[in-house]
Parts: C-alpha cells; structure tokens; sequence
C-alpha cells in the first residue's frame, strides 16, 4: 500500500451508519482505498477512527464530508436513508461524471416498510440516474446483505444481486461485492433494480413472519464463471 | 380417494404446458382433485391423459374448458402465457368470486425477457386483481421455478415466495407449494409481486450470464414455522 493512486478509492457517502462502516470495514481490510462521507465532516472522522482501529491501523480510511469524498473516489456509494437520497446526490453530483454510484437505498415507506413502495422513477438507483445524469454509470447493491455481520468478519449467508446501467460497471462492483467477502451475480440492467430494492420489503416481512432476524438470498442452480 | 367432495379440487387454467403439466402431476400425486383447463377442451383432455399416464393412473386428474375448470375447483391457477392473461382471466371471472385465484404469470415482454417490464397495475398479480375484482383473493406464486423438474420428481433447488391479498390466502397456497414438494414463503402483500415475478427476469439474465439453465433462489437466515 505505498502508491496510494494505484488503489482503487471507494467513498462511502453516509457512511457513519452501520451499512457504511460495515462496508468500509471490509475493502479497506481488502486493500481499498476508503473515504468515508457524511453531512457532517466530524461524524465521518470519528466513523473512520473507529473503523481503523478494528483494523488494527494498517489499511487506509479517512473520514470528510460527503462532497470531499465523492470527489476523491473513483467509486462512490450511497448508503443513506431514502428520505435523504435525493438531496445528497444533488449536492455531490458535479463529482460523479466519468465514475461509477453505487445505490445501497432501499426506498422503504414507514410504516410499512414490508409492503414494496416504489417512487415514480421505478425504482431508488433509476431515481438515482435520472438526478445523476447519462456521464455517471449507476449501479444498485447491497440492499438485502444484513450490514451487522459486516463489522464482525463472519461470513453472511446472502448473496448480492448487482444491477446497473452497463455490464462493465455491474463487473466492477461485482469485484467490489468479492473484495467483501460476498459473492456476487449480474443481476441485470438498472432496470432490473426493483427487484433487489423490493426484496428487502420481502425480507423484512420473513423475519417478522417466521421470527428470524436476518432472511437473505442465494442464488441456486448456476455457477459464477471464473 | 373415496370422497372426492372432501378433496381439495384445483383448477389449472392453460394447464396444457409443461409449467401446468408439472404442478398437475405433483397436486395430483399428492391426492388433490386436479382440472386441467384450455381454451381447447380437447387439448386439456390430453394433456390430463398424460398426466395420468405418468401417475400410473390412480390420481384424479382431468381435462376441460378453462371455464368449466374454473367452475369445479375450490383454487384455480392461471399458467397462461403473459398475451392470454387479461383474455382468460375476463372468460372466467365470474365462476371465481369466494375462491383463491393463484397467478403464475410473468409479464414478460419479448424480446428483452431479462429486463424487467411492469405492467400499468405494478405486476401481473395486481392486474389480475383488478379484473376479478375484490370478491376473490389474489395470489402469486411458482414463477421463479424449474417447470422440466416437477415432471421427474427431482429436488426442485428453488424457493417459492407467495404474494397475495390476505394472509388467510396466502397460508392456503404455501400448503400447495409444500403438497407440490418445494418449500413456500410467504413473501407478503400483493404489492410485493413485482419483486418475484421480476425476479423471473433475473434469473432468465442470470442463465444467460452464466451458462446456467435453471436458476433460482433460496431464502437463507429463516426457519419456516411448523
């Protein structure tokens, strides 16, 4: 890790919430680069503290406001709520052109966030494109993983459906999924997105109905090409 | 078998395929009254002889019109492509007033099978709905499986998750689904179907992708309640 510029660099915007660290917790212990983002350039920094010291301080995360990290990454992903979706892509998006979003949002409804509720666009990451522009690849991921066995290097028995505006930028962030431990699959252009945003709805409802607390998804029946 | 009225009687609308043949084969092997229905009578009377054939002859297995299956079953299933869906369900909508509807259908629009595309109602099952109209109780189910494999009593290594318009409805169908041989979830409100009929079109991308034939998904991190 000496030639910072030859690492990839992933920011993570709203990245003091337990999806984030947990995120962040995983690629910088893979070698990534990490910047973690927020509102609040503090919070992000105290974030990024605490994620350096589980790694024993030998990988790299910083923490800056959102704008700061989206503009130092080459990948940058979104894990903040819904109801701040809209704003936080407003305000960084002169820095996403020529780079690669990741949308982590899940457009959940309270109350009832086991009821799929989409927004008009079809689907978070295509509310995501039509804010960000036709410059900025977007990819959906990440929905269904439950981000508290991020954090504690155990495996998570869930698999990640990738969707996004182009099969090149699905294969990037597929290594990413990798990178984290997690086995990925292409699950298809961003139109496809309502799928893996809605089956967290899916999910929540089966841990309520059956009494579990993290329901997930594997994929059976195919086998990830080398 | 010697009470058929004490039997649970399904009707199996466009039934003459191999999605149709195989859920007749497994309810009727499980001793369910099964009705094969088609626009041709003719047709459902031989695709009921195969059927029967293959059980050996000792299950209760016939043939008719989709509007006289609809009539003598209790829960009527609709396996027709997505270009017959509006036009079979308006033909029977009068006999299913009090019964459950179970909806197979995957709006898929050729020649992009593998993106998804909803139709105006937000998936087929909430069109379905809106044309029975609410004296009926709405399910979806079965469209994320291998139909070849419920022919030949193999393990069947895909989920099935269960939409619908009550509870009540959807607990009647994961019985079906557990009759059938396979394991059933309840995946939640009628709303929720865009997420499993779209994921039909995710798994037709993942095969593509991947070289595989059959994919499906399992949900991992739950325990079904006895």
């Amino acid at each position: 890790m000496t030639d910072s510029s030859l690492q990839t660099s992933i920011a993570i915007l709203g990245g003091t919430g337990k999806e984030g660290k947990g995120l962040a917790y995983r690629w910088a212990k893979a070698g990534y680069q990490v910047h973690i983002g927020s509102r609040s350039a503090d919070k992000a920094i105290i974030a990024a503290n605490d994620v350096r010291e589980m790694l024993k301080g030998e990988n790299s995360v910083d923490g800056m406001s959102n704008l700061e990290a989206a503009r130092e990454a080459g990948i940058v992903v979104i894990t903040v709520p819904y109801a701040a979706h809209r704003e936080t892509l407003e305000s960084v998006k002169d820095e996403l052109k020529g780079k690669i979003l990741v949308d982590v949002t899940v457009p959940l409804v309270p109350p009832k966030v086991s009821t799929v509720q989409m927004p008009v666009a079809g689907s978070a990451a295509q509310e995501a494109r039509e804010i960000v522009g036709v410059d900025v690849q977007v990819c959906a991921a990440f929905q269904n993983i439950s981000h508290e066995h991020l954090l504690d290097d155990a495996d998570v028995e869930c698999d990640v459906l990738v969707t996004g505006t182009s099969k090149e930028a699905r294969a990037e962030i597929i290594k990413l999924v990798e990178a984290a431990g997690l086995r990925g699959w292409d699950a298809g252009p961003i139109e496809n997105s309502v799928v893996i945003e809605g089956l967290t709805s899916v999910l929540i409802g089966i841990n309520k109905k059956y009494g579990s607390t993290h329901a997930g998804i594997k994929i059976t029946g195919a086998q990830r090409k080398a």
